[in-house]
């Protein structure tokens, strides 16, 4: 899993049904790099999450026919980038 | 998912069997990288969208036996790139 | 799916069971790094490409238990590198 | 699979259904990135590990449905990193 | 399928279960990053292979429930890098 800070919200009406009602986050990684993630914990902005990837990512969201790549599986509790 | 630019369509006459009758779609990434994507949701050149990729971008399409690893999962409402 | 050009075939006498009878080919990225296909489509050396990874690219082969994380997906009709 | 050095376990009491009760290290790979993965073997840090990605992370734990894209698969007895 | 060369074995005794009899081999990419992949097909050093990532990696081995998202797929008959 990676470690990811979250952003902000994505606002995205025109979606593929698989992913309605589910709220999108904006992350950024390590390097600065932004993705897309799913959220089922309720992260808040510029909080440090840890996301899984791949069919891990659908099976993170209760409904497992969710279609993400990348879902938000934990808020980590302290977190020094760098350090 | 990453989010990525709709640069144009792709002209692809011969392909395997199970991507008949898709609308492929190349799409640039931040860096600069181009990717070809099966699109479900009718975007544009100049869009931005959000895409999924791995098992995901099967299910993502309305015949999950589509032969893709990548798809469009939205178009993004208002985007700022590096912004 | 990525964009790649064919450059050869590969000579691999030595393989596992799950390869048996497949064309292989080396394919060169737009970075220039190699990697080897699984080809049903019959592209030729110098053909430009797209390719499907991950377990779409086993769906991708007539026989699903073709043991490939790539599979080239068809042949592009006109493509101009960094075009 | 990959080798990473454990650096440490991650604290997050807040995560999804799926990671309950998992042991999370932090491992850092050649290139210095910074990686979560379940631990089912009890990797202490400094150890050097190997690790399984994608569906393969989730066969790696005594149960599958644990969500995870990274687990550790085995402590490697003796390594000399860059040599 | 990625080409890489093999540089040695890894001894590793402690291992999740699902890895219990299987040939680990070290390889090398092109690029200089090392990989640790199960071997079903007896790899010597200095032999250039190629591998199967993902899901097609399991299924590459004797037994698919063997985890491993890296396996050698094949010995490369004649190779010259950067050729």
């Amino acid at each position: 899993m990676e470690i990811m800070q979250v952003t902000g919200s994505l606002v995205c009406s025109q979606r593929v049904g698989g992913l309605d009602h589910m709220n999108l986050r904006i992350l950024r990684t390590s390097k600065g790099k932004l993705n897309i993630a799913v959220d089922p914990v309720g992260a808040s902005p510029g909080n440090w999450v840890f996301t899984a990837s791949g069919s891990a990512a659908r099976f993170a969201c209760p409904d497992p026919t969710v279609l993400t790549d990348l879902t938000i599986a934990g808020i980590i509790d302290f977190w020094e980038p760098d350090g």
